[in-house]
């Protein structure tokens, strides 16, 4: 190669790596479709380990063995739909032409009759006449051959087609004529529902035959294992027989697993090397593995005689594919009822859930579930969890597959190693992050300079510790026993406090907490909540109710405009003190500081804390504990932030440690990573779970000050805070929450942070919004992040957690495509921090459509 | 192929087969090696996606670049070990002696002076005038060259041959010179730690060049990949640059990963297809991708030409490799002190913790962590996790690499879904093992075969119901929650209880429990326990201890014998009438039940609720819970068994529903998989968690009847169960729970099981446990299943939880590569279900030595 070419073609090289780059990291413009795949018939992907392998001879053995049968008494016809998707160096090289024209000949050798046909849809060949390749068009190809009273039919298809012999993405390039990875799903799924919706009876087999190796990549630079990701159909992979062949095998099978694929059969034609013995080894109990007879050489004879001689091995290949497919189908079909008869779920009164409302997750992929219908055809369809799974959720498709790959190294390098005293990698990497982000305040100054007044409030690192726990209300339980430590120790002299001295029987330590907020299940996080359906003496005998409890303010959207709604206890404050908020952005404004009724907040704050300890000399508010901004589970309700920071300022002057309870409102749940951002002011103890790992595992952290961490420190063992968890700071849980910690605030994989960083792009359409929040069954709506919630208008005996008035309403919605999951009379949509505004706007829009059909109901 | 010889191919594959496949299953039965690698130098695997990519040219080319600099000022002597560990073909192909005449012939052209040697160490090849192969042999075969002067020096060797040029496990099959992994493994180690150890000074770069792909096998039938597992080196990949290179190439790197590898760099030979662009794609802020200039197709110039075109990339290569090992030299350096300044670790007093105490977890193999060592040398070591992460550990090394594949899967498949009404598979299948297994008690006809009078009660399952949780800890809320709701209704008259009234003010639930027993750390499971060091005002000041906590009769092993000690409210029982034991198996015998030792324990339970229920009319106990056979935070106590049924009998006839805490002593802890079959009676609540995942990540069960369950029935939501938790179920923790509970008790995965199932065979040697006992330092033994633990004699200032007096023995045993951590005077060894009862004779008799100088100190 001259040294010149050869520099032209690395830069020709780094142009188009640049552009592929972007093409793989940018998310489609327009939303996803959902998918629908009728699951009445079996279908199968066709994978290789590598390209020359023989994809096609396989796919053109199992056709011939489901064909090519005697016809049976039952007499029912059958038929094979053989798919290609992808196509390169046509028209010289069509698989789809080889499966027909070789499926032809068979029949003719072995006198089944069979009618067989072969089409290209579309194709990059240049038109007659026209000597430019001018993009991707239909073309529309058919040939087909009918036989008058066959019972077996072959339907092949190549569904794009690109005539350089290179990869899709070298030819989609080359000829201009790119197409979209969705584009190319939709396809398949069009022509897979086209057969199966034509004709129950018929016997239907379906193959789709990739092109190349598992992780070739597709027209659009996608890898082929992700791009056909969303559908997840079972797949046969054709194995290397050849020296080497183990390892390739091997690998590809596990980048296929890496993927959630479920491989059904292996399959490889034999070089002599009995390389099914470590095949079979390592895939015992789980896959079997299928040996070809070695193709002949010369294919001249046209193979005819290899395959009737490997007759046998496809007959075994197709009984375990279409077995594979029945048991399938039989699980799925009996998962509902199996799930009603051995689960306890969690919040669910069984009485309330026949089987057929049991929801049957066959897979997620990024925001959208994949569901098993069996009424009517069974089919696998998707639905938006527009829950995110109880607000934990995250990923989109490509953050789902980086965590799996990050999963399956964590879980290889550490599984779980013991945390104390000890460090390894992950924890301390997520600490760091950890500390360098929610603990923090990275962003404040870029916060500042977007949002004007919003954030006035600079603040340096306030957290130095991190501790590690399980859930949010492990991290409740632990920022409590924190608290109290901090409080006991700064007021040393107040509780006659010292050291050694365990006999405080007379001393009672509460929190201060507000009415509505909600800190976790497990009896030391409830006794910092208020009395609730959650807390009665038939739910928990040993709820107490440990603290003072304040209703708080709340702002909420209506009629297009934010208001202020003042509890009771304000009830002599004229509105024209408060009034309503002409921006969402005006509510967070820290001039309100200085406002009225910022001096009202602090007088009723002062007086409630003073009438509190008056009332009983012994006991002491030790904590704060609140939920910033949102309460989550108490109802979707926007507290004031001024009056939270009022709240925290007032403790702070009386050495009351300060809890955030971050759990649901923490890592960009509300459009920034950290709520502090938003109230303006920091805690003393912080914590944080759900969303931390993207939505993976469980794992929770509770963040400290110095000060707080000071306060456990001395020469015993017994000073030390002695509550710590099986799996603190697991590897795995702090693998994935260093990844998500970095891929959310990172601009190249969350296209939602405005470049600046630091905040989310407003992702609900405001036109739908002001809509929503306008119409006639809606009492209020919160918009906020990832957050958009409304409280539909019910009478007293319809509203509150056990109310069942959303449900026609979560129907509907449900056959939409949107999971969706009401709190009593509240309905909320819920996204990552990386779904596109254009998801976030139809899922807006289809709510509209069902509210107006809900209000006719 | 004639089909006569086809038959009888195919029946010796399957000979074979059967060979590799029992050989690929059976654990090596000499405790494999601890490995010591020194880390002054940087080490890497070379890996290839395929064979005959060019593994030994890059391997020569990083030589070239590395030996082959001008002298530098510093004149540092440079050198470069060359390892082959696996050669076919030989001596034909020696990549050695590729890489030795390369380098020699390049030092030539370059007039760079350099020594060269290349040896190979063992070989099957005949001996001189023998025909047969004899086996694998030492062959000390040395050319070398050494150039007076030279300040760099190449150091190739082949450390096993064979002769036929295929894979490794058929060579060594057919030449009948087999090679364990372990034998690979430490010989790869003392080639490495005899170059590093001989000269700090020396700029040295080592090279294990591997044999054939990634996953291609070694010589008894493993996996490369899984081969050299153990000491995690660092890779290259050297990747496909031909069409289908790009998947064979991520593919190969994803089975690196998935076995918790880190790879460098990726290397590969451009054939003009852009393979960089989608590689580079892929891999981005990961790894640098580089590409080799095409090597000739006819290499008779000697590819002379070739290496110097390629220098530079070489050199780019050489520089990726030495800074990815520095810079994880200086990480690993700075763990230490940075994880001091930002964890904080549950129970541990920080100030007793000064950095050169920290222990650095590198990564975990089976049971076994590699720590790194910065003092002197630095250097990754091995220690086996004895106190098994916190009770969590089940896993070798084989289940660990299932568990990171199933890992992988589910999170692709999956992630989390919500739980709720909603099924999906790993749940229902973890669901479903759960009630077959741990809540049926399948293998109690067996256990009675096989252990006679011990276990004679049958039961049949018990369980119907799973609820899921986070940890240990909420799974005894829910279990009590369980409880007291079961016992509310059962008890609807005495409580005065009617639905719908839930001012209950006046009535109080507690627990019965035993005094010692430890159930979580959570407000709500510390209730259940006894007032201990965990529980005092400073730690959790809304801790009141709501129970009547009795002490144990506790039995252990002294001096040989196994003794009963009853606590002091039995003073008045002679020791005639209990006495000591025969044997352990004799503490479980049922026949114990009529023994007058029952009558009087029953008696004595039954004055105590009396008692009890008379001091407060209000006050009811609501709930049993003990924690079977083994009290394991409280000092790893063995509780009579017979006490214990005892009470589960007292509180079954008055209808107070019994709670096993299965958290630290079910799934094979103990030997069995649930403890109810040691104890002979089943609960109606039990809880499970820790050992669940196989150790992989937090997972929790709590159990019930049909009848607990029946009690939270009824038309409203409210009367439901309303605790949940966010990751309720999560499909990753199901997944690896599954495949947990099935690994453990399949008889093909776990050889410890007793063949007939539902027991394991006696993991500690007996001898050694009755000379420990006998020991003057030791007061008592307890051992079962996967425990053996002592406490240390010690004066009453030494003991209890805060007592450092095993400091010296356990920094003893981690010089022994034993990862010991003691719970105060309380010394435990803990292995996994799986592991060999030859290693745990290892770790005991490194203890009983210990035990001597722990005894002089």
């Amino acid at each position: 190669m001259l040294p010149v070419t050869a520099t032209l073609l690395r830069h020709r090289h780094r142009l188009r790596h640049l552009r592929h780059h972007i093409r793989l990291k940018s998310t489609s413009p327009s939303p996803p479709p959902h998918y629908h795949l009728p699951l009445n018939h079996p279908t199968y992907l066709i994978w290789s380990a590598n390209t020359s392998l023989g994809k096609t001879l396989v796919s053109t053995g199992i056709s011939a063995s489901f064909l090519l049968q005697p016809p049976s008494p039952a007499s029912h016809s059958t038929k094979l739909l053989y798919l290609k998707p992808l196509q390169t160096g046509f028209p010289s090289d069509s698989d789809s032409r080889f499966v027909f024209s070789k499926l032809d000949s068979l029949s003719l050798r072995l006198r089944v009759p069979l009618s067989v046909s072969n089409s290209v849809l579309r194709s990059s060949l240049p038109r007659s006449g026209i000597r430019e390749n001018i993009g991707m068009c239909d073309l529309n190809f058919l040939e087909e051959k009918v036989v008058t009273g066959a019972a077996a039919e072959l339907s092949c298809k190549t569904l794009y087609a690109w005539e350089a012999a290179i990869s899709p993405h070298l030819a989609a390039e080359r000829e201009n004529a790119p197409v979209e990875d969705s584009d190319v799903l939709k396809m398949v799924e069009q022509c897979l529902r086209e057969e199966m919706e034509c004709g129950n009876k018929t016997n239907l087999l379906c193959l789709v035959e990739t092109a190349g190796g598992v992780a070739s990549p597709g027209p659009s630079g996608s890898l082929q294992c992700d791009l056909y990701r969303p559908l997840r159909l079972p797949g046969v992979l054709v194995g290397d027989g050849r020296l080497g062949g183990i390892s390739g095998t091997i690998a590809a099978y596990e980048s296929l697993k890496l993927r959630g694929y479920d491989v059904a059969a292996v399959v490889f034609e034999d070089h002599g090397l009995v390389n099914e013995v470590p095949l079979t080894s390592y895939l015992r109990n789980k896959v079997p593995v299928l040996v070809l007879p070695p193709a002949p050489k010369d294919p001249s004879d046209g193979l005819i005689e290899w395959f009737v001689e490997s007759d046998g091995v496809f007959k075994a290949l197709k009984e375990v594919m279409v077995s594979a497919y029945l048991e399938r189908v039989k699980r799925l079909n009996g998962m509902a009822k199996q799930a009603g008869e051995v689960f306890w779920w969690p919040f669910t009164q069984h009485k309330l859930v026949p089987e057929e409302t049991v929801t049957v997750i066959d897979s997620r992929c990024g925001e959208n579930f994949s569901i098993y219908k069996a009424s009517g055809n069974n089919s696998i369809t998707q639905q938006f969890d527009a829950c995110a799974s109880w607000w934990t959720q995250g990923p989109d498709p490509a953050f789902q597959a980086e965590l799996a790959r990050e999963m399956g190294y964590t879980a290889a390098r550490f599984g779980h190693v013991m945390f104390p005293e000890n460090v390894y990698e992950p924890a301390l990497k997520c600490a760091e992050l950890l500390l360098d982000g929610v603990g923090k305040g990275l962003f404040c100054h870029i916060l500042q300079a977007l949002m004007g007044g919003l954030i006035s409030f600079m603040h340096a690192g306030w957290a130095s510790r991190v501790y590690f726990s399980d859930n949010g209300s492990t991290a409740i339980e632990i920022a409590l026993k924190m608290a109290f430590r901090k409080f006991c120790v700064d007021h040393e002299s107040l509780l006659n406090f010292s050291e050694g001295s365990e006999e405080k029987k007379h001393i009672v330590v509460k929190v201060l907490a507000l009415r509505g907020s909600y800190h976790g299940d497990t009896l030391g996080a409830m006794e910092a909540q208020a009395p609730s359906p959650y807390t009665g003496f038939l739910q928990q005998p040993w709820y107490t109710g440990r603290g003072l409890f304040l209703d708080p303010p709340t702002v909420f959207l209506s009629n297009g405009a934010w208001n202020l709604s003042l509890p009771e206890s304000f009830s002599e404050i004229a509105p024209e003190e408060y009034g309503t908020f002409s921006t969402r952005d005006e509510i967070f404004d820290k001039s309100r500081d200085t406002s009225i009724l910022a001096t009202i907040y602090s007088a009723y704050v002062s007086k409630q804390l003073q009438e509190y300890s008056g009332v009983t000399q012994s006991a002491h508010v030790g904590a704060l504990i609140i939920e910033p901004v949102i309460h989550g589970a108490g109802g979707m309700h926007m507290v004031d932030p001024l009056f939270q920071r009022v709240l925290v300022n007032e403790c702070r002057t009386r050495k009351i440690p300060v809890i955030f309870d971050e759990v649901f409102t923490g890592f960009w749940r509300l459009g920034v990573e950290t709520t502090a951002e938003l109230l303006g002011c920091k805690p003393d103890i912080a914590c944080f779970a759900k969303l931390m790992t993207g939505g993976m595992i469980p794992l929770a952290v509770t963040l400290a000050t110095d000060a707080v961490f000071d306060s456990f420190s001395g020469d015993s063992k017994l000073k030390a805070l002695l509550h710590g968890h099986s799996y603190s700071a697991h590897a795995m849980g702090c693998a994935t929450a260093a990844k998500a910690i970095e891929w959310f605030k990172d601009i190249e994989t969350n296209h939602n942070l405005i470049p600046q960083g630091g905040i989310l792009r407003e992702l609900w359409d405001e036109e739908l919004v002001q809509k929503i929040s306008c119409h006639s069954v809606v009492q209020r709506v919160v918009v906020l992040g990832t957050l958009f919630a409304l409280e539909l208008k019910v009478d007293a005996s319809n509203s509150g957690y056990a109310s069942l008035y959303a449900k026609s309403l979560l129907e509907m919605l449900r056959e939409d495509g949107i999971f969706m999951r009401p709190l009593g009379n509240v309905v909320y949509l819920m996204c990552g921090p990386c779904t596109s505004p254009e998801i976030c706007r139809e899922l807006l829009s289809k709510l509209y459509k069902r509210l107006g059909e809900f209000n006719r109901a």
